[in-house]
């Protein structure tokens, strides 16, 4: 499995991406993807209880569990905009379909940007037939940067390898930076593939991915009002259907999970202002839930991050953030390393010096490990510093 | 009922506070108060799992609900010390005692300051018995500057009124200053009044002080590891004892209450870095829990808490805030204000023009309400801006 940091699509697909007129800077913010055949869908969504209109849109379509393609927008979220954010959502779908001579179900739309403000429509009704137009297979590139927002670069990744008895290839296109409280961040990812994959495991495949990629980002499991993982499977590559357990099946799910995987890495390490990213890794807890609560409690923690930010070694703000999470903590118990060098054994300090301890630190990465001492429940979940430019940057 | 700005002692208390060693800075770092007579004792100690050594004394003290002193370190919290930080508070409540002609178990500890690090005993044996001969009626105001950490300034109200038959009075000293995470932060409080309560009378009305008081300020339940608060009340007024329900009683409970009112407010007014204080106001909820845990979530954001530093009505990260809170909400159903003036109403925009908005985002000061439209519960909560200086301070 290959694994390169271009945008290079699937056989069957093209994508366009460019400046519409929707954010002033002339910075280009929408993006178009298509499948030139029918093709699967499989979808996840935010968990958010405020979901924007073109969520709402697209969780319609995923049901059909077949789609055709992505209109996408940045610079505005479409959020919060009543009746008529869900109608001018509809109606990018159906302008969209026009283009393409598709129903306009067969469309999805996604939105990232400023919640609260009506779409610019008219821009918006200009921009398809011109994205329409500009739609080719060398695309990719073009798309990615149409969906950024604050995001530092495009992100992009493709594989390919065999499954079906051809070579196939997964494309990854995403969007998202604002991971120092990434349940406010919209993350965005497009995943393509040529690869011949029945559409319910392709839910299952994606599910599974996302569960240990964008989730496993930043801090916790709360998410934007609109983000959105769509993957399209379009079987263009010409292969057999996969089917379930066979070893072309888990190559593609490992592939799905290595292209989510390192779309997630790129959005941490693109965290708005963030210079680091740090693995926070929990065992013995009493379960995988305490493990997983207590990761987040202290990757999400202000105090911890900016004393990663300082690359100052405060593993007493880690058991602070330890016991007041809603895991089961003994003091007694806790045992704390970085990068395998051990800093607490047992709740108080071993005899490691603190200068071993902030060289680590001052690293651009590095894992802090937490044992728990009370259980096998393990987890993990990476974060990043906070730094004066997160401020500067959502001000 | 009077309340004053200052450190005024109620009779029958002595207080002192001085350098001892402790902080390189040479700032005091030491701070004794002492009831010359035996005292009801109340306490409310952090919820956090992982207690700091001086909070497990006082937490067996406080059972006795008597006490007579209460002997305070900053620069060092004296936590994750393991058993020579549980018999380093017990040599400080002895040492004290020593010096008071006490027993041990009539005197409190309480420490703040940075985790995981030895106390300096030698410096404390050595301070003891210089706070013990500079104990003075007048001592209030150096025993508030003896336990601040980051605070700005010394934290202390006294107010004065009449309870059974005679003048008496309530006095406060605290520190907390890091309130944009309080979970992270410790705050310490200690009320002393010379009305003459019975124990369990006091610990009821101590209890409901603080759940309207240091329980309702910045964003979350969590607390520090040495999060503290001693309520002695001596009766040296020479008053009658407090019934409870009685006219008497319901006055002291109202003077209690707006003594710790004022001393969270102080604190979150010096919020480390903060420029504004926010009252974050909930209505409408399914129950008086969902608008509790709608107003911390919103208060708690960190993109919430940019925005108002940057003076910015960016109602949207409200919304999201609130769709990601474990409370109910139905976007359709909200309605934001800020200081009364709609911005939101029924999860859409209003007319009001941004800079209106802006205005009231300028202030130092103002009430973002939100009305939820699903039922009758209501809560509350400040909050505070997210500035530059939170990273510069805790870095």
């Amino acid at each position: 499995m290959k694994i390169e940091d271009n945008a290079v699509l699937p056989a069957g697909f093209r994508a366009a991406g460019m400046h519409v007129g929707l954010k002033k800077s002339g910075a280009p913010d929408m993006a178009l993807l298509v499948s030139d055949a029918p093709a699967a869908l499989a979808a996840v969504f935010t968990t958010n209880q405020i979901k924007a209109a073109p969520v709402k849109w697209c969780m319609a379509r995923a049901r059909s569990r077949r789609g055709r393609a992505v209109v996408i927008n940045s610079g505005n979220a479409n959020c919060c905009t009543g009746e008529k954010g869900l109608r001018d959502a509809e109606q990018m779908a159906a302008w969209t379909a026009e283009q393409l001579a598709l129903a306009k179900e067969e469309v999805c739309v996604c939105s990232t940007g400023s919640i609260g403000f009506d779409l610019d429509m008219p821009a918006i009704g200009r921009g398809i037939p011109h994205l329409a137009r500009a739609l080719s297979p060398e695309g990719g590139s073009a798309a990615a940067r149409g969906i950024m927002t604050t995001d530092n670069a495009p992100k992009h990744i493709t594989t390919s390898f065999k499954a079906g008895g051809r070579t196939v290839r997964i494309t990854g296109l995403a969007k998202g930076a604002g991971m120092i409280e990434p349940n406010m961040a919209t993350m965005l990812c497009f995943l393509l593939t040529d690869a011949n994959v029945p559409a319910a495991l392709l839910q299952s495949a994606l599910k599974a991915a996302v569960a240990e990629s964008f989730n496993r980002i930043s801090v916790d499991g709360d998410q934007s009002t609109n983000d959105t993982v769509l993957c399209f499977a379009n079987g263009a590559a010409g292969g057999r259907a996969l089917t379930r357990g066979s070893a072309d099946w888990k190559r593609f799910e490992t592939a799905l999970l290595a292209v989510a995987r390192t779309l997630a890495w790129k959005m941490i390490r693109d965290g708005e202002g963030a210079d680091k990213v740090i693995k926070v890794e929990v065992t013995g807890a009493k379960t995988a839930r305490d493990a997983e609560l207590a990761a987040r409690s202290v990757a999400n923690s202000l105090l911890v991050k900016t004393s990663w930010h300082g690359a100052n070694p405060k593993w007493g703000r880690v058991m602070d953030a330890l016991g007041y999470s809603p895991a089961k903590i003994d003091e007694t118990r806790v045992s704390i390393a970085y990068d395998g060098v051990p800093a607490v054994r047992n709740g108080v300090k071993t005899r490691t010096s603190l200068e071993r301890l902030k060289a680590i630190h001052r690293q651009e990465t590095f894992t802090l490990s937490i044992d728990l001492g009370l259980g096998k429940g393990t987890s993990y979940v990476f974060g990043c510093d906070c730094a004066h430019k997160y401020i500067d940057i959502n001000i």
